[in-house]
């Protein structure tokens, strides 16, 4: 057991992953659970996520001694004004958003002295939400990004690795810039593109939704995947990572251009050479253990 | 028995998946193949692919009643132009090139009368090539378009249709125009994107690409995937759907400025929306079949 009481605010895919997981880990004494929808709390209590679901934040943060904020990230601010007096002192209070930089800012100003503020972030998900799409083995082998704050205890980021560690996550440390550089770069930026080609495939008159639908098996399909991931999370995403993210994509709409031209004038070299060294790239990921070239992906049947 | 022989041109993913296939299905009397590499010939009699393998294209093809050219589009117009004069009357040439305008402009014109002419393009692959990538259940309920010419003989067009329902694909037939059009969007253009942001993550100096590769988990995994696909043939689709594909990107590029013009704005109210469209287009094709919403993707262990 590292923490006597756990407190998850929202209980969507994160959080109720969380739970089975802390719970398959016995990482808490007890956990305790919140969701601003009382349809999301009544689903809760009807598939046993959490050992005690709570009807308001307050209740739920009550003696515990971690709280994760698992709500979107500009709803953050707010639940943590409200939570703010009433979290125990000596809690350590994080959060998974995909954001860091402004989760920092809006909701490090609403904690108490006493209270050690340790942001995080895992690296893992599904294209599913809320509370029913949470399964034990999500972070397994996944990425657990923790960015503490100026002045953070290093006990208390001793302790928060050590139970992200027993969800059975690999953790790294780094500051919030670089995280929001990161993200950009390997989450929010190809959600975004991958948005941008299935709303202009839907756009397109001369062939229809049904015939995209039919040969998405061709490469669309893996757009789609991830762009079917929640709307609310994704928008807070792109509003909180505004500078990080339209970088990014500036440096995108240059090779694309690049890429474009070489379409245009017929220079097969220069595509050859690209895809090339892309293809090297996937190999890199391979060996580095966070895929497997297995034809289902490595992702093998869920158990809660 | 579909065909009494079939001979198979270019060894790769796609021609080893139709040999183990037809032998599944029995839909040939004998399968002869052939490959430019000699490396490639000797992998495919040391794993026993096709029930012979020919040292010439032109040996592969005598007698055959359905010849099937599976080598990059760029390079079709030159094996047709060897095999041409050597097919037997009343076979059926077929080929599985991605783009099909450009293909019947350049093995058109080199077969005889009396050899039916029936392009075709099944829409399903994995991220490997090569003679040892394939597998018998590459094409189970995937899509195969077939894409006759002018004057194609009706009767060739229905027996090609019932060998890839014997290979257990859903066959549908189009023009040449539409389905350059149609694989430009579901296709073409998703490769290219996926291509381009592989490229911007590993040019980015301030991440490193052990960093990238690590996180990748969080949406750039995916694009990783089809970024992998085989280089040689992607520069001949590329340069041989030129037209579709500059019109879909030229659609893309519009579309992802007017969503990095509401990231600047802060605009979350189009982002919301946007990505709600987006996830309703996913929800198609999880009801059509194309792909299911396990974790595994509906990809299950191969067997050959």
């Amino acid at each position: 057991m590292i923490y006597g009481k756990v407190a998850l605010i929202g209980l969507g895919l994160i959080a109720s992953s969380m739970f089975w997981s802390t719970r398959r880990a016995g990482a808490a004494g007890t956990v305790a659970g919140y969701d601003l929808s009382s349809e999301a709390r009544d689903t809760a209590r009807r598939i046993g996520l959490c050992d005690n679901v709570c009807d308001s934040a307050v209740e739920a943060v009550k003696d515990a001694d971690l709280v994760v904020l698992c709500v979107p990230v500009g709803a953050m601010g707010a639940v943590a004004a409200e939570i703010g007096p009433h979290l125990k002192p000596g809690a350590t209070l994080s959060d998974v958003g995909s954001v860091k930089g402004r989760v920092i800012e809006e909701v490090g100003p609403h904690l108490p002295g006493g209270v050690h503020f340790v942001p995080g972030h895992p690296l893992a998900g599904t294209e599913h939400s809320g509370p029913e799409a949470g399964f034990s083995s999500l972070f397994d082998n996944r990425w657990c990004l923790l960015v503490p704050v100026e002045g953070t205890d290093p006990e208390a980021l001793a302790t928060l690795k050590s139970y992200w560690e027993a969800l059975r996550a690999n953790v790294e440390v780094m500051d919030a810039e670089h995280h929001d550089l990161v993200l950009a770069v390997t989450s929010h930026c190809p959600h975004l593109i991958a948005y941008t080609m299935v709303g202009v495939a839907d756009d397109l008159r001369r062939v229809t939704d049904s015939e995209v639908i039919k040969y998405s098996a061709a490469g669309f399909r893996d757009f789609t995947r991830i762009a079917a991931s929640d709307p609310t999370m994704w928008r807070d995403v792109f509003l909180s990572n505004k500078e990080a993210t339209l970088e990014i994509l500036g440096r995108f709409t240059e090779e694309l251009f690049a890429l474009q031209r070489a379409i245009r004038t017929g220079d097969g070299e220069h595509l050859h050479a690209y895809f090339t060294r892309t293809r090297a790239i996937r190999r890199g990921i391979l060996e580095a253990g966070q895929d497997t070239d297995a034809p289902d992906f490595g992702r093998v049947k869920v158990e809660r």
